[in-house]
Order: structure tokens, then sequence, then C-alpha cells
């Protein structure tokens, strides 16, 4: 958990991924000697702040979008959202610019929201919910849960993964765009047919806090039915506590995959949270911990 | 006619082609060996759901799509749209879960969609409206005409193609997917610079019944005015019935053939329908004839 | 100026720019003997109606698009607008169909736009604003200075470029489409990872006349940050006047560059203007001048 706690404790909004990507990078450095199959590793500027990790001889990619909602600093104290995040009143956003570090709060409203600070901030600048971590016996509370918990089940299968991509993507938040060329490297370097969306989904009528992982059998986007198929019947095979999502909104790297120029099937399965988008998003770890599992079990038998 | 009775008795919402494209992949195998020339045909699990067939030495590609709208299940007798149903209250829904057959209706409101049926219906399963195939002298009705007209339109043209393209995608309905690696395929196979969409239009106060097939000059997206100069030069030399469509709205196939990395002119040519995505689309045997005829034309002439 | 005031006169809506892009390649071809570096030309129907010019050894490519907002006839004396044209009332408008020249005015409202001209013009004409050319010390005013300085930019860096892609584009105004491939080739003949895009923006309450070129830190999208950084040092550093920009909404070439499958930082930098797509777009001369001053640096430095 000390690690998630780090990873959580990382600003990174859609376009600035270079910290937590760094900080990424040298965890897997220090820990891919200890996992079962020791991956190749895809880095560096030729990926921008993306990150790939090829295990074996892959079936099947993982993604997990490394970046987080947030705001940028506009003129006259207004605050542009990055992302779609939850308008919350008073809430604390933190970021720097070159007169110091931030720390001031949201106000406005959800159309016009401005930050209160005594001094002005620099035009662009980058502002994040101040994170404020809350572990119970049931659940963990946090901002930014969408989708540091995807990256870090994407770490937890790394320990003993054998055959696979696992693929830390950008800009998931604000319309995407590093999947398309991270697909077209990947395609051309051990090509797959299939994919699946670590990342976290939303609390509903349908769906509820410790039931076990979600398998979305659409969002905005619709996979299709034979992999879908395939995948239900693996996961009722497995045991593992899941339930079904059906949605007619949102989207994730699911969509990227979709319209890309190769036939690849795709499934999201991640986490649900309640309070999305907020700094206090929230998530079962019984559900997390479903997650972790349901994407051991199904990399082996996809 | 019987074909085209079979074929809008297949269900296929986008995402759930496989039984419409395994039958369609039947019809092509059997009729192939009298068509003038016999095509390549590339299907199966490297195409998902779609099919390709390549004639001689293809200049122009012509798509249609082989999906159609429907609806799917949700959660407490919600029903979530597939491409954009028509909310015709009341109008009979079939489909098929686990526990059997369904048969239901309709209700609630267009923008809360219920069903009506005695037992829960399983997450995720689709739902079409029921087919009634209604034909008169002047007239087809039914569901799906949109776009298993289009569909018929390509077979038929398959009869006598010499050098071609013909594809059946899926997903259209939906907002696409599969044409990005289907144009791939195509292009790095048997490239081409010119497109046909094979689709159905509206209706509209400038578009009416009985007066020929429609050449649509834009939807959402526009064409290329060189490549629609030429279509409407031809389209006036073959004396074949045709109407001028301008619309603000709508897509088609064609989008993705826009947006794609191929340098691929574009043109949506077909019959024009009322009660679009109803129960009742319906269309003029006149136009239907109008757009086999006219893709005759263009494929020889372009 | 004279070069300028030709190039604002000639009309191009997104999906018919062969006339402009005709009378630029005529202009390439007259100018490029005086040009510090002679660079190799790619036209033609192979690449629609656009154009690409390579210097030396690229590292940028500048995208400037030739196409312009407009209007195309529909029914009933109805308009539909081309990219997103201001609405008017009363502005004239000018275009050609079989039966003549026309020259009417733009009446109704701005979600009923039709014309008023003494006969039915054919469906699917395109019109534009009359061209009225404005030159005062501080000021240039006429319709489609965006992005016919855009263009005007681009042509005045290819006299001094060394190395770089200099790319006339396409159907920027109305949604893209043109980038996809010429990204696509550009990337198989001389790869760069940087763009830049040579447009113009918006007076905004942060953005003013005679302040410089902006320099845009996003708009609907979103540049990436370890890129932005590296131009406004480099801005700063230049000395050339220069604002800085933070929008929400509004989009670019730089949109189908980030989406591309290619790994390219992106940023847009352009001078402003207001009354945007009306018959009075206004830009200062140096602002203009900054531009130019500005595109002639980075592309040195980056």
């Amino acid at each position: 958990m000390e690690f998630l706690r780090e990873l959580l404790s990382l600003s990174g909004v859609s376009g600035d991924e270079s910290l937590v990507s760094g900080w990424l990078q040298k965890q897997i450095l220090q820990r891919k000697g200890s996992w079962k199959v020791c991956p190749e590793i895809y880095s560096g500027e030729n990926f921008h702040d993306a990150i790939l990790l090829k295990f074996g001889t892959p079936r099947t990619a993982v993604f997990a979008h490394m970046d987080t909602i947030g705001f940028m600093v506009r003129y006259n104290n207004q605050l542009i959202p990055i992302g779609g995040p939850e308008f919350v009143e008073g809430a604390v956003l933190v970021g720097k610019d070159r007169l110091g570090d931030i720390r001031c709060r949201l106000i406005g409203s959800e159309d016009a929201m401005i930050y209160d600070f005594p001094r002005a901030i620099e035009r662009g600048t980058r502002l994040t919910f101040e994170q404020d971590i809350r572990i119970s016996p049931s659940f963990i509370q946090a901002a930014y849960l969408d989708n540091r918990l995807g990256v870090y089940n994407a770490l937890q299968l790394c320990e003993t993964l054998e055959h696979g991509w696992v693929v830390f993507t950008t800009y998931e938040e604000h319309g995407g765009g590093s999947v398309p060329f991270l697909l077209k490297f990947l395609q051309e370097t051990a090509p797959v047919k299939q994919a699946l969306i670590s990342d976290i989904t939303w609390i509903t009528e349908g769906i509820r806090h410790h039931e076990g992982v979600v398998i979305s059998l659409r969002d905005k986007f619709i996979p299709r039915r034979k992999f879908l198929d395939r995948i239900l019947a693996l996961a009722e095979q497995s045991k593992i506590p899941h339930q079904l999502e059906v949605e007619a909104y949102g989207g994730s790297d699911g969509r990227e995959v979709q319209f890309s120029p190769y036939a690849i099937d795709w499934c999201f399965i991640g986490a649900a949270e309640d309070q999305v988008h907020s700094p206090d998003e929230k998530v079962s770890l019984g559900d997390l911990d479903s997650m972790i599992s349901m994407y051991q079990y199904l990399m082996k038998e996809l």
C-alpha cells in the first residue's frame, strides 16, 4: 500500500504526465527483477510520456492511463477544466508556477470556476485537488483513484504475467491521443487481437460496492459481442466476484482501440467508485482485490 | 426478393453482426460461381464480422454496412439505444437471453425507454424491432431497410462487377469503428482512390419518393467538390433517375473514409426512406431500382 | 501585400480548395528560385488539393489550412453553414452556379439562414462572403484572414527556411480530414516530432490587439507540457512580442496531429482577430509581423 500512497500523491493531469511517468519507470526498473518474466521496456521521448512493457509473446494488451483530471488557470482568476473534474465548492487545489507553490480554493460555479488566492497565478498553470488518502478496513478514499488504481492493478499484474503487453497511457481524461501511436508501435512490434482496459468506473443504480469487479458490456461505445461472451464465460468460470455494467455514456482508452486501424477486441474491466472525479473518490478494497484477481485470471486464459 | 426477405429477417445490431455476416458469407459462396467475375473473399476473425470482396483491379470501393440500430437492456427494465432508434410507443421488440426467447413492448418515453415483459431480461441483452415486411407495387416497408437495402444493392452489383471492392462493414449505426482497419487492409492489398457509400438516406422537404436514387452533396461531412462534379456529370449522362441531397446532419461510413490516413474521395449514394429507424421504414421500389442501376453504371465509368 | 490581396480574393470553402490550391502552386513555382533553400514539392491528385513542401532535413512541420468557412445552398432558399460562419444579417454572399454568377444577401436567422436572390440557386452551390479588404496603418480587415494570414505567414517562412516541412492543408474549418493522410506521407518521407499550427485565433478578455503573436497553451485540446515549456523558453529568449492564450474551446489542425498514430508534439501559434468568421475579421499588422518573426525564429531553434 505504500506504493499506492506514493502513486496517489503524484500530480499528473492530462498533458503533464512526466512526473508520474518518471516515477513509474523507476519503480518498474526496481521491481522487474522480482517479476516472474522480465519484460522489454519501451519508454522515452519516442513514446512521449507513455510506457510499454512486453512480456513473453503477447495475445492481449492491458491499457492503464496515468493521467488525471484537473484544472488550468486562464485569465482573471478563471479555471478551465482538464477532463471533467467535479465542481466541489471550496475544495483545496494545489500547484506551482514560477512565483512559487500554490494552495488555493475552488470557488465560483460549475460553469464559471475560479480560484481564490492572494495573488494572480500564471496563465496555463495546472492545479489538482489536494490529496487526502483515507483507508478503512473496507474502503479506500482519495482523489485520483481513477485511474491510479488502474495503474496499480496493472503493476500488480506484472508480478506474475507471462505473456502480454502492459501499456501506461496518457491523455485519457481529456479526449485521448496517445493510444493511436502506442497501438501502432505495439502492432508493429508484437501484435495482439485483444485488449483490456484497466480503469475505474461508476457506482450506479446497477453497480454496487463490494459486489466485485465491473465488466462493462458497453459505455458510450460497444465492444463486440463475440469477445464479451468469451470474457463473461471465463469470468463465470473464475468464480471471482464480478458485476455487469450497461451504460449509455462514458468512454475510455477502449474508444481509441475501437476506432484504430487494427481489428482488436476490447473490454473495460475495473472496480467502481462513487464521488467520481472529486477529491473523495471511494472504492471498495474487496472490489479492487477482485479486479486484480480477474486480470491475472483473464490474462492467462484469454 | 426472397433473398431480401431473408436478409431483413436476420438481427444484427451494431457489435453483434455475426449472424448476418455468417449468412452473407454463405450467400456469397453459393452465388459467386454465377457472377461475371469471381472475387477474392476476405473474412473471418482477422476481419471481425466484416467481409471484403475484391473484383479484378479495383479503382473504387463500395461500402455497405450490415449492422442495424436496436436496444440494449440495462437495469430496472431500462433500455439504452444502440444507434438512434426511433421511440415508437408500444412497438414490439424481440430478442433472446439465457432464460429464453423474448417478445416485449417498448414503453416509457424517448429519454427513458423501458420494456414491458413479465420477467427481468438479462443485462446486456440486445433487442430489435419485430420484423414485418410489407411489399406493395411501388413500396417496400419494413424495419431495417437501412441498411439491408444497401447490402442488397451491393450484392446485386456483384453479379456484373468487373473491377472494384465490395465491403460489408459493421458498427456504422453506433459511431463506426470497422472501416479504419478495413481500409488499411484494402489499401495495402489493392488500393483505391474512390469510395461509394451504399446506404439509405432520408425523405425530406427536398427529397421525395419515386424521384430516383439520392446523390448526397453533403451530410454532416462534405465530400470533395472535384469528385462530386465527376459523379454528377456521370449521373446526368447515365439518364438514371436521381436527386441531389444537401443536409447539415447525419453521417455514414463516408465519415471514416474522410478521416482516414488515405486520400480517398467518397460519396454517399442511396435510396431515401421515411419513418427512419422505426419498424416502418419505407422505400420506393423505383428508387431502389435506380440505386442498383446507378451503382452498376458508376462502377464501370468512374 | 499585393500577394496577400490576391490570396484573399480567392474563394475556397472546405471541400472546394482547388482554386486556391492551384494559385498557390503557381506562386510556389515562381518564387522558389529566390528562396534560400529550394524545397521538394508534393502536390496533385495523390494529395487531393493539399500541398507539401520539404526543405532540407525537417525536424518540425508547419501546417497552414487553405480552406475557409462559407455556405452551401440547400432547398427552398435555405443555406447550410460550412465551418462556423457568423450570421451577419444582410451580408453580401457571392458564388456561381450553372446559370451564372450570384451576388445575394444573407437573411433569416442564425438557426435558419436563407438567401435573398431573384432566382433559385442550384443545390450544393457554395457561397462565400464578398471580399472587402481594408488596410490601415495598424490593422488589416477582411473576410477570411482566418486562415489566409496563416498561409501568408507560411509562405513568408519559405523564403529563409532551411529545414522543415511546410504543409498547406484542406478541410480544417469543417472538421478536418486531410491532415491524417498528409501526416502519413510526411512521416514516411521525412519524419518529424514537432508541429506548429500556423492559424489565426481570437481576441478575448485575455488576448489583445498589438500585444504580439499568440502562443496557445490549450484550446479544446491540450499540447504536451514538455513541448510548451520549450516553446515558451524560446519565445522569451527571442524577445519577439507574444502573449499566452488559455481557452476551453476551439480546435485546429493540431487536433489531428494529437490524435494521429505518430508521437508528434504540436502547438498553435498565430495572430488573433476579432469579428471571427465574419466579413470583417480584423488583425493587427504588428501581431502579424510578430507571427512571421516567431515562426522564423522557432523553425531555426526548435
